[in-house]
């Protein structure tokens, strides 16, 4: 009887920290689109709105981080319990770093508000944004239905991603070349293409996750990787 | 007796813990210095080794994450005991970043190494790089001192870092906007300048820890903000 009430005590506490994470997840998802929304519609108030939330992700990483902590000191779990907990933990590190990045994008809108700026030059970093929220919606529902196939399948898109991005950089790199007014547009958006890349990574760390609370060990296989962006700076005869 | 032998337990425990996050500051100092130090000799071969120590770095927060789950499930510390444990955690999260950072500059040696490259544009790199390792180093050791006063004044000492990197950045744009040929250069620059941004950031979340740790909850000021490179890309008239 005993037991049986810790096993469902703990059960409450894990739907809890899940039902968190999930919360994380949403907000998170919303300030990647949101942020690149306001960058592509120079929409000043939109990308304030995404730095104001932040902080509301980042106290919810830290009452994750609290509660699990709780549960481990009060429910002593076991192996596949401690890893559903520990989980749970890395997931939220994660979504606040994500959040992070896409704050970085928000503030930045205010700057390219006077700016020169193609929408053309735009098309490259949506195209990319779509890619990463998808992965990001992908690897928390996998996250939430502890599917190891969907987080794997998150883990190797990550390179068309990187892929993406290393193209965007080559074709930013030209407009600078053409011309020096393109430069300091051109910087912004190369930060940001890298924001989402790294958000992607990100994700990917959500899928090895997965594959740590399933599999009770670290992955192991070497992740493809298509990003070549510190490469690709550097253009041949310039 | 029995809870003695618990406390001493304990104890050891956290010793141990807090060994690790020393072994984890070491390395990650180390990958600081040397990162920079090979972008501006071009030493590609010490750019390798700095991307490959960054795995020792991931294996020893993994390691630290599981002794910390471990000890609190095992010796179910309280307040101030169970703080400890989680401060060792955020610290270990924070130096791990650290390290991605510095391997993301080491990454970059490669690609600069045919490039033009005139020395005098690293000298803000060293000046931004000696700040930031100091702050590391400072808060480190504030850390394993339980030392409030020396963290705050890490805390507060990030304002300048911010400001270098933005002159930097300034800098930077105009040589890229003088001459088309420099700015493939300049833009790894900009993101090594952002990298050591980026750790010195971390070095003041490493600051808010040694004060959760020691004053039991979060800090509440606002930290001062220098950090204006999101602007500092754009130049009027141009």
């Amino acid at each position: 009887m005993g037991s049986e009430h810790t096993a469902k005590a703990f059960d409450t506490d894990l739907q809890e920290l899940t039902r968190l994470v999930a919360e994380m997840g949403g907000i998170a998802e919303r300030m990647i689109v949101e942020s690149v929304d306001a960058l592509i519609r120079r929409d000043v108030a939109l990308g304030q709105r995404v730095v104001t939330i932040d902080t509301e992700l980042d106290a919810l990483q830290r009452r994750i981080e609290e509660r699990a902590v709780l549960t481990i000191a009060r429910r002593q779990p076991m192996a596949v319990d401690l890893r559903e907990i520990v989980g749970a933990m890395r997931v939220a590190t994660d979504l606040e770093r994500i959040g992070d990045l896409a704050k970085n994008m928000g503030k930045r809108v205010a700057a390219l508000e006077t700016d020169f700026h193609p929408l053309k030059l735009f098309r490259g970093l949506e195209h990319m944004t779509d890619l990463v929220q998808q992965q990001v919606k992908s690897v928390l529902d996998a996250y939430a239905a502890h599917d190891l196939p969907a987080a794997m399948a998150v883990w190797k898109g990550d390179e068309e991603v990187d892929a993406i991005c290393t193209s965007l950089f080559r074709e930013l790199l030209t407009y600078m070349m053409e011309d020096p007014r393109n430069i300091s547009f051109c910087i912004h958006l190369m930060f940001c293409a890298k924001n989402i890349e790294r958000i992607g990574d990100h994700a990917t760390n959500i899928a090895e996750t997965v594959f740590y609370m399933i599999e009770g060990q670290a992955i192991t296989d070497k992740r493809p990787k298509g990003d070549m962006t510190t490469f690709a700076t550097t253009v041949p005869n310039t």
